[in-house]
C-alpha cells in the first residue's frame, strides 16, 4: 500500500510540472448549504484535471529504456491527456486506449498533447482486451490510470495541498471511479489527521465502489450509463483495499442531482467543472443535514466538458 | 471629468464591500495568440460583474435622506443587481428598469439581491421613458448605470487593481457600452502611465462608440442586435468626452468572433465569462498582428450567462 511518505516524495518530484491550484470559496453556496465549503480547483490544473499529478509521478520514475519502449494506457480521456503531457517532457510517445463515446474535448486534449488514440468500445471488457492486445503487440510499458502505486501517490498530492491550505477541514469529499484519487486522498488525509472524515462520491449509475464496500469484495459495474464520463471505470485491486480500510463511506448520487450541482457551481462560482467533479457538491447536498455546520473540502477533479453537449435546458 | 484622485478615494471607500479579483494567465492561449495576456477576472466579483464597484461608490456617497427616498436605475442587469446589493448595506430599496429580453440569470440576480424590477421594451427610448416616469412618480434618487462621475470613479478601480498587480502592461482592453468602465480605465491608466494604450471593444451590432468617435460627437445605436446583452446601451454625455480625449481606438467585433472567443475562454481557462466580456479577447484576435509580443490586460467584466441559452453548437 502507498504511504504518506510516497505522497510527500511524489509532491517534490512533480512540483515543477504542475500548477498549485487555488482553493476557492463561495459565500452564497455556503449560506444555501449551511456549511463552509472549500473547493480545491483541479479543473484549473494542467490538461484540465488532477490526472497530471499521478501521470507525472509515474513517468518521472521510469528509466530511459522504458521511455524508449513507448508508453500505453487506457483512459476515459483525462489520464490520457495528462500522460501524453508527462511523457512529452521525457521525449517519449504515448498510445491511449479510449472508449468511442469519449467527449470531443477530451479527444482533442489527448491529441493536442501529442498522444495517439486507439479506440475501444465503451465497456470495461473491450477496454481491457484492446489494451492487452496493444501491450502484446508493441512491448510498450503500461501506465495504468489508477491501479498503480505511483499513480495513487501522485493523486494524493491534491489532498496534501488542500490540507496545507485549509488544515482544519472536518470532511473531504472526492469523486471515486477507479479509486486512484480517493485512495491517495485517504492515505494522506487519515495519516495527517485521523479525525478527518473522507467520503467518496459516486454516480448511482456506476456504483461499483459502493456495492464493493457493501459486499466486502470487488463488484463490477452493472451500468455505466452516467453523464460522469470520468467515473465509469472499475475500482482496482490496488485501490479497493485502501478504500475498504479507510473510507468513511461512499455517497451515491442521481444523474439529476449531479447536473443540478454542476449548474450551481457554474452559475455561482463562474468556473467550469465536469459532472464527474460536481458530483462532490451533489453528495454534500444529498447529505445536507449531516454536512451542515461542517468545514468541508471538495476535490474539484477536472473541467473538461464538451460545450456542444451540455445537459442544461 | 473624474480624476485619478477620485478613483483612489473610491477604492478606499469600496474596498470592504468588494472582492480583490484575481488576474489569471493561460499558457496555451498565450502561445496561440503570441502575446502575454492578463485576465482581470471581474466575473468572480460580487454579483458576478465589475458593476458593484461603481454602484457601491455611488451609494456610499449618498446621504441618509437620499437613501430614504429610494433608489432607481435602468440596467441591462448587472448594474441593477450590484446596486441592489450596495443599497441593501445602507438599508434602502431599489427599483430597476430592465429590458424584457434580459437573460433570466440577470433577472434572478437582481431579485436575489432584493431589487424590484420594472420592465421596459428593449430599446433605449423605452428605457429612458419608463425611467423618467418612475422618477417623477416616486421622487426617488437616480443612480445612472454609467453617466455619473461616482460610477465612473468606481469602475476605474478595476484598472487600478490590474495595474497594481501587473504594472508593466503595454495595452489594456475594456469592453465599451455606456462607457463607465472604459472611462474609468482610461482616467486611471493614462495618468499612471501615459504610454499605455487603451482600447475599447464593441460589437459591430451596437457600435455607437465607434461611430461617435468617427463623427466626433455622440451617435445613437442603429441596432442592438448583439449577443452581448451588457453592451447594448448608449454612450453617455459624461463618458464620451473622456473616451474621445483619451482612447487609442475602439475595436469592433463580429458576433461570431465574440462567441468563438467566449468558447476559447471557457474551454481553455475553465472560467465562465459573458459574451460582453469575451469580446475583449475577440478584439485581440482581430488585431492579432498588432497585439503580438505585447503584454496585454483584458478586463473580464462579468460572468452572468444564462446556461439555458448558450450559443455553442
Amino acid at each position: 500500500m502507498s504511504t504518506i511518505n510516497e505522497i510527500q516524495l511524489a509532491h517534490e518530484r512533480i512540483r515543477p510540472f504542475i500548477h498549485r491550484t487555488p482553493v476557492l470559496t463561495n459565500k452564497s453556496l455556503n449560506r444555501d448549504i449551511g456549511a463552509r465549503l472549500y473547493f480545491k480547483c483541479e479543473n484549473f490544473q494542467k490538461t484540465g484535471s488532477f490526472k497530471i499529478r499521478g501521470a507525472t509521478n509515474a513517468v518521472m520514475l521510469l528509466n530511459d529504456d522504458d521511455i524508449a519502449k513507448g508508453i500505453v494506457t487506457a483512459s476515459s480521456g483525462n489520464h490520457g491527456a495528462a500522460l501524453a503531457m508527462a511523457v512529452k517532457v521525457r521525449g517519449g510517445s504515448v498510445k491511449v486506449v479510449m472508449p468511442k463515446n469519449t467527449p470531443q474535448i477530451k479527444v482533442e486534449n489527448v491529441k493536442r498533447n501529442g498522444g495517439e488514440i486507439i479506440w475501444c468500445e465503451p465497456k470495461q471488457k473491450s477496454r481491457d482486451q484492446v489494451l492487452k492486445k496493444l501491450l502484446n503487440k508493441t512491448g510498450s510499458v503500461l501506465i495504468h490510470p489508477y491501479n498503480d502505486a505511483n499513480i495513487i501517490a501522485g493523486q494524493g498530492t491534491t489532498a496534501k495541498e488542500l490540507l496545507e491550505d485549509i488544515p482544519d477541514l472536518e470532511i473531504i469529499i472526492s469523486p471515486v471511479s477507479g479509486g486512484g484519487l480517493l485512495g491517495g486522498t485517504l492515505i494522506f488525509s487519515k495519516k495527517i489527521n485521523s479525525k478527518i472524515c473522507v467520503y467518496g462520491a459516486e454516480p448511482n449509475e456506476a456504483n461499483d465502489a459502493y456495492r464493493s464496500l457493501q459486499h466486502g469484495e470487488i463488484q463490477t459495474n452493472k451500468t455505466t450509463n452516467t453523464i460522469c464520463d470520468g467515473l465509469r471505470a472499475q475500482i482496482g485491486n490496488l485501490t479497493f483495499p485502501i478504500i475498504k480500510e479507510k473510507v468513511d463511506g461512499i455517497i451515491t448520487v442521481s444523474e439529476n442531482d449531479i447536473i443540478q450541482a454542476m449548474r450551481m457551481v457554474w452559475e455561482r462560482m463562474k468556473i467550469i467543472v465536469e459532472p464527474s467533479c460536481s458530483i462532490t457538491l451533489a453528495a454534500i447536498i444529498k447529505r445536507k443535514k449531516f454536512m451542515q455546520g461542517k468545514k468541508i473540502g471538495l476535490i474539484m477533479s477536472g473541467g473538461n466538458v464538451d460545450l456542444s453537449q451540455l445537459p442544461f435546458h
